[in-house]
């Protein structure tokens, strides 16, 4: 950590922060510039509060070397991080397809888009049993009904499920569900998020809409923090100024959380672009720029959808897509070093 | 509400698709162009869901007519909303200036900062017992501690005071404070906002970090539809490019939201450019550009804040500005119409 | 065009507003609502001015339904933009792949760059003359010198140039040069587009930092408006909040442009990201979500360069990163419908 | 300017650095932590090149402790910049309220609405003749026909003029204007700006619809390096994800350039919102937050203006602003310490 101090700092305050840093055992290195001083803190620096730092009088900027997460952090964990669930696997190597309708409406949609996805190829069965939506006048979800047709589907198809959970309370209603989703909204809801690394359970924490690459892995960091380390990332397009997509999909967030993190990341392209006109391109983009997977709203009549049905590919187009995924994805391992 | 419809529909499916609509107890009028059909609805489109529609492969795109809020919207509801809490009350031409620390921390700094903010004219007593902290390692503030330490400050200032919930299950805390604060990472929570709505107290809704207005309103009225109309909305600072300041203080909401809505609306400086420097400027813009008053972060101690110490005031400093405050408050009032 | 009307309009203003618009050869649908009477004009209503009908007292708000341009539109014109410079062309299918450094330093510098782009399969060979830089006090170009050493390298690679044109005064300079670059700070340049369509030569727009597509396709729309036909158009990040990247690389232009409108679509991840590292991901990304190509950043000594260093590949990971491209262009044509 | 090293750097490399950076004249501080070394170089930075410093190998941060700017960081130059023109000037305690037409269209229309702002209080005269639209079908601004007239009005009046420029061709035509406007498109345009620094007059830049302060103050510093120094800034919204205005006013720039520079601080509502009626709270929140003036739209026949209809205000509610902002100019300086 440095610590950039304001032109002619008060040499008693000056010795009096020096003091207080050294109680917390780091040491000082100085460097007496033209203009400012600045402080060079070396050692265990993550226990100190760099907002506290910058509010003292004497202190003009402070600036942190190294990131502040670290069961998140690639430079402390350095093998990939791979998730088993049923009898697939995310990371490692493997494409991920997760597939399914936004939300679970009947056993008769549930089942008949779980064996077109299953058929096609997908890997993971998705579908939403609790929506957060934007308006209380909206379809909220059929709730636990939305689960146990999950399960069914599970049951029929062999996939293992996804799910999302919006508060603590659901909790056990999750219990045999193969992966939590924590949603955009509530990717900072570290309650739930703390909960949530106090089970054994894989947690898919979607991007918050206007989350940076920092806020995203402290989530992370707070499942594991808790004794969770099956954390799995999920881009799903960021607010921005253009509307013409619903948000717009950050691809370099692949090789930058690879980077930065351990962690398996799957790529959204549904929700990122609001249009199934554009998923199939950018799903095909994120296979090539190095995704683990990729999750794909699909419908088996989009129009007549409960919710997000503009965006969903019913499924033969679905199926269509997913076969150029599969061949990109052992091009593409050709292709490693 | 309206439905612009791709060239040449089949005609088949534009007979269904209208057939469908007049199901739903809407009258459709129809405009043929040279290159596009368009069919207005007429009636209560409310209940329509424009995703559904859009979903449709013969449409090209619908565009809403009204607004999606009905209980939050200026239009049902002429009315100025005000809130009375204690002695005093929000809206209604009154100034409200909420202060206090971030953090309640103990109770020396509470009653102190109490006393002083009290003195200096302030008229409602923040304080964090639950704090949103980004990261898991960070203070997360004292809990039911400190909203007994709020409980204390209000016994010896006759303040009233306004903390804020991150859950569902903290509620039966809350069941003595005045006014309770949805944050800004809560505030599509919608499980809470709900749950908020079924009891009594007056709520504050603080701006998403990238909330538009309407979902904003949204919020809102996701607390008015379960029963409660008791909602204070809170401008803090919106996520953009610029990160020299924390955030940027979206001025323009307030008359924005007088418009839409009839809500009364916060404006807190503190949050939303993250440095104590610029606070005055802010919090003296937002008296005369309308707002119903000001939510400011004071600390008898900045420099040893246990959190957001950068953007707290200290006592003297928010006595000079809220002497400032209350005189243009008083002089603007002079020049309505 | 939708005209939606606020309640009860003044019927003499309402009748002022049809005959005002039948004077402009639109016909009128009309649709009376419980709320809003809407008007639906018909014919061709490019030249109406949307903001002077919002501005009318009577108008609450104003829809286009058709885009605003008309050259750039796909819809008017329906088959792909191919563009032949040199031995090559940019669109119809063909992987262009635009490498080079980001100034012209020397005659060394350029020629070595120039043979191992070359080398390594590079179609054009990028460099910048002309330097917009943030600070006066950074290092501008060589202009007219740098220019002529691209043609140098030229001569020598057989590889067709493109670079960057600041102002109209240096047009006389480009006439020797292959493709015009207009930069992202340019992209609303008007005079400059405007001039450009008066000449022959390819000219490749930049998406400004914070242009929306429709911004974009209008900035093509002045080129071709001035009669030249020759526009490629390249996506090169948007301003986003997110800081660890330089900008945000919109992956999903790639597609909506290819909808929208007939233009090649490149994509530059060297700008979009600032990371040399990040690079290789990025470009395998844009070539399988349908980019027609890339612009690459390369330096013969990348910590050297005068310029952008962090985020030029050196010879031998653009030689690897180029390989695979290739490779997977020819794999993307197998998988063609 | 601190340098960050990555983790065991390549101790031959890292004297390589040393060496090199003394001789650019700085000195060295080296800093060994844990995990990284840092070194704190001291002396004149400006003429390091931090992109350089990054892309070495062993570099893994560089930043910077000081502004890259000189001529306008207020650091180096306390007292504030006025600017003289006419019988008025900006800055210095005076309200500057400039106000007029968007477009120049015809005498009667701008002496008309000339004749309006200067009895209802307004300092400086406002026109576009030169008009940046985003369309090249639409009305592109009378150009010299429209500077003669705003001349006409000024000799009418007595009111000093502000009009755009858009290319350095076109500065001969300013010859007569007592302010030259850059507007936000051309924020970047470092050719003109270096131009209008090689001149006397006057020159207001409008913040880039994306720019930080940081690069916006670069814009000023390369008017000052080219050798004026009569520089003045004008917020007028920044583009963010809220659409419902047209831009979002940052308020916050006007304590925020205060204090990083010396320049004075206009604000323009106009712009910024889109909307007159959100006009007059943002003009006074202006005035309360500190500004030197503002800029407004004013036209005598809003619905029939030319662009820009539906943010202008007609002569009587700018009237009735102008006078309370007057008079909360005269009010705020009872206040000041």
């Amino acid at each position: 950590m440095i610590v950039i101090l304001k032109p002619n700092p008060n040499p008693s305050q000056l010795s009096h922060l020096k003091t207080w840093l050294e109680s917390k055992n780091v040491s000082i290195h100085e460097s007496v510039g033209d203009s400012h001083i600045i402080l060079g803190l070396v050692g265990d620096t993550s226990k100190l509060d760099m907002d506290l730092i910058s509010a003292i009088d004497i202190v003009e900027d402070v600036k942190r070397v190294q990131e502040p997460y670290k069961n998140a952090n690639r430079k402390f964990h350095e093998e990939d991080t791979v998730i088993k669930v049923g009898n697939t696997q995310i990371g490692g190597g493997t494409l991920t397809v997760m597939a399914g309708p936004c939300s679970v409406e009947n056993e008769e949609q549930m089942l008949s888009v779980a064996r077109s996805v299953k058929a096609a190829g997908a890997t993971i069965l998705r579908g939403g049993a609790f929506k957060p939506r934007t308006s209380p006048y909206a379809f909220q979800g059929l709730g636990k009904e939305g689960i146990d047709l999950l399960k069914l589907a599970r049951k029929e198809t062999g996939l293992p499920i996804i799910t999302e959970i919006m508060e603590i309370s659901q909790l056990p209603l999750f219990d045999d569900v193969d992966i939590i989703q924590v949603g955009t909204r509530n990717m900072q809801n570290f309650n739930l998020l703390r909960e949530l690394g106090r089970q054994e359970k894989p947690v898919m924490i979607k991007r918050g809409m206007s989350a940076t690459y920092e806020e995203w892995l402290m989530s992370a960091e707070y499942v594991m923090a808790s004794g969770n380390e099956n954390v799995i990332l999920c881009e799903r397009g960021i607010r921005t100024f253009e509307s013409f997509t619903r948000n717009t999909l950050d691809i370099a967030a692949i090789p930058v959380l690879k980077k930065l993190s351990h962690f398996p990341v799957i790529i959204d392209p549904s929700h990122a672009t609001g249009k199934s006109a554009l998923v199939p391109n950018l799903a095909m983009a994120a296979v090539a720029g190095g995704a683990d997977g990729v999750m794909i709203e699909v419908h088996n009549d989009p129009s007549k959808a409960w919710c997000d049905g503009p965006q969903s590919l019913n499924p033969e187009a679905f199926e269509k897509m997913n076969k150029k995924l599969i061949a990109l994805h052992s091009f593409m391992k050709t292709m490693e070093d």
